[in-house]
């Protein structure tokens, strides 16, 4: 017999689960279209170039790849691939649908990816991102915005504590030159650094020694890092003002750091007067694993969850890989699972979603009287209720634990006397009293009752 | 460079045919809920022996399979696969969760499945199922159910004119058995039957001659249909009626076919109490081409598509190829891109769907009043309408003229005089109309205008 349990690292979800997913991501579209985002949705499998050397060597690795199929199949080959994430595809979209698209493309895109991580705690194979992106605008407009949607996403679903993180590729590069750090070595070291959080000082210490960088590399960087995080205590404005000026002591003069500055400056400004208002720190060791950054990058957090609730930042040449001509974009994912597993440890989640199936279930009094079930099942249904029909002529009392057991609030009998006085008697499972109304005005009373 | 297509077979969706998708699941998800249904998702990835063998020969074939990762790529073997429908995936989770679920699980699953045919004129490689079953009963009321909810969800999409067919299963192996063909080639000659529409009656009769049946065999059967089809000019009603009779007198006295027609008589009773009433037909040359059906098999057409708008039947021995213990089941799957496809031909989508991508859009005034234009998009957001923001200070003339393209029907202006005078500007895109307002009471003056 096949095994019964969903592939390693997938997860099936029962309908409590779906109405906790559906609820999360209906209130982060809501938000995304009140920023103006539009929905865009891409197939779940690409062809594998499409994919392949755009989220780095270990990425390459993760990447779910589909068989040929028919008399290629035993070439053991892949020419297709599955979802790795949503970047990747709305790059392509941009490039083959150019001219249909307006010119500042605001999208959103709410769908799953797939990853051969293994799996762990909070990390699955496939999982969803809610993807943000604006492309067409150098502007800092845009990292203002997509921060404001995702923060502004967040606190809907009733998050207060969380901080937009925010730092600048060029930053990173000024600082791993400052530390004479080569060019070539420059994108090993950030991988790294990126992963501080889970390494920690000494684990990234231990690496950057195995990469060959001297030790004294290492304690310029986290001097630095110490510095800034001195100004910690005190309140957001004055740590990003405190931040900014240690930043620019580290990297003055190097034109690209300049540029970084000023636009994190610039970005840090603008956020102020929206959505994000309060929630952007600067943080100048943040990196974020994917290889496509080239501006701003941001990460989201909250205090309890190692790692993230999302991330993004400005990528202005991945269209440029596929249309063979720059499009500037800057987007924000936020990761659903991640956000279900604190809302559920938090118990964040609206008590009325734990609902019961069905408003009503109608009865079923014998084997003669099945048709008028459902023709009664049928007028509440007509009426809008969400109606539960008992499929078999079961003994009464069986049918009325059913329903108790599925929290359903009300039972409805139509039985031989019923029947004669045209009326329906309706059981309400709370509290075990039952009455006898007209049946033409059952929707009436029940739209009372609920 | 990369090809920018979506690979073959798959579609990308911009956001007006995202919108209209959503809007078509939607109403069928409300009608659903309205049948006590409930949700259910399972993954995109199954392991491979999940599905192989479901499907019968040509499925196999046609299944996304997925390669081995890390070492075991280089074997060119698969171990995972893609969905291929949502019937099988239901049936190990009613195995795996049983004790969770209640006694008649009711779930619906709208959900993508992935097959790897001949892409064709609405035939694509990723496309969306949205299924309903009912686990647990026996009870014909359960296929006066489904057909009863898969007939109101057309119905609140505008169909009027479709039909479900119904035939039986066992009514099928009643009538090849009295044209005398074995049990073992009664499958095959059933691929055949199914391939009617398709191929015709003379294609039927050269496959039956091939199979190596006498041409008797084809003669008397299509002799049968003939005789049915002579009720198709009156109401369902009769024409039910005739069936029956003419399909008694074919298969009397065969256990199988009396099960049948007794079965077929109930569901046709119970139907007319209910959503799909006068919308069942008797179809006693429907066959259905997956294998598992074992009882009542459903399909829904309407004129001018070949093909159908969905099916399903009864499977009461799929469960226990994952259980060792029979759970009966019955179902029905609406195919989206079939509906999607008639609903454009017949231009049934609600023009509100075509719908701007903002409410309004805030244009920017000059560099330095960018955060002025932040603050009045977040406030409009926070007054819950939907608020492009324009993220470059171009000239206004091409701000409004984007406006305009985007058929965004309200532009924002805060020039100086306006931000001296507490006010906003608001243009109106359709009359060219532009008029002041206190800023404080704007929300209230686009609510009315909208």
């Amino acid at each position: 017999m096949p095994k019964t349990q969903p592939a390693r690292g997938m997860r099936d979800f029962l309908p409590a689960d779906v109405r906790r997913r559906e609820y999360v991501i209906g209130v982060i579209k809501e938000v995304y279209e009140r920023y103006g985002f539009e929905p865009l949705e891409t197939p779940a499998v690409e062809n594998i170039e499409t994919l392949l050397g755009k989220y780095g060597e270990e990425g390459n690795q993760l990447i779910f790849k589909i068989l040929k199929r028919g008399v290629h199949e035993s070439s053991g080959e892949a020419d297709l691939a599955l979802r790795y994430d949503l970047t990747v595809p709305l790059a392509r979209v941009v490039a083959e649908y150019r001219d249909k698209l307006p010119k500042f493309f605001k999208r959103y895109q709410i769908q799953p990816v797939w990853r051969a991580d293994r799996p762990a705690r909070g990390r699955f194979r496939e999982f969803y991102q809610c993807d943000v992106d604006v492309l067409g605008s150098r502007s800092m407009v845009v990292e203002a915005e997509i921060c404001a949607a995702a923060s502004e996403a967040l606190t809907a679903l009733g998050f207060a504590d969380f901080k937009i993180r925010i730092n600048h590729r060029k930053h990173l590069t000024a600082i791993l030159d400052a530390v004479q750090i080569n060019e070539e070595d420059q994108t090993r070291a950030l991988v790294v650094l990126d992963k501080l959080d889970k390494i920690g000082i000494e684990g990234v210490r231990t690496e950057f020694l195995e990469l060959g960088f001297p030790a004294w590399v290492s304690t310029e960087l986290f001097d630095f890092f110490a510095r800034v995080e001195q100004g910690s205590e005190s309140d957001n404005l004055t740590w990003n003002g405190h931040s900014l000026s240690e930043m620019r002591k580290f990297v003055e003069g190097h034109p690209e750091g300049e540029v970084a500055l000023t636009e994190l400056t610039r970005i840090l400004d603008l956020v102020s007067a929206g959505g994000a208002a309060g929630k952007v720190v600067l943080a100048p060791n943040l990196a974020r694993g994917l290889s496509y950054y080239t501006g701003a990058i941001m990460e989201i957090t909250v205090p309890g969850l190692a790692g993230s609730l999302g991330g993004g930042g400005r990528y202005d040449n991945l269209v440029g890989m596929f249309l063979g001509q720059d499009v500037p974009a800057c987007g924000f994912s936020l990761g659903l699972e991640r956000i279900i597993v604190v809302m559920t440890e938090r118990e964040m989640f609206p008590e009325a979603l734990v609902s019961s199936p069905a408003d009503i279930m109608v009865s079923i009094w014998n084997e003669g009287s099945v048709a008028e079930s459902i023709s009664l099942a049928q007028e509440l249904r007509s009426a809008g209720f969400r109606v539960d029909l008992y499929p078999e002529a079961d003994k009464l009392g069986k049918q009325f634990k059913y329903a108790s057991a599925r929290l359903i609030p009300f039972v409805a009998v139509i039985g031989d006397d019923e029947r004669a006085r045209g009326e329906v008697s309706i059981k309400d499972m709370r509290s075990g009293t039952q009455r006898s109304v007209k049946r033409e005005s059952l929707a009436v009373t029940l739209r009372e009752l609920l």
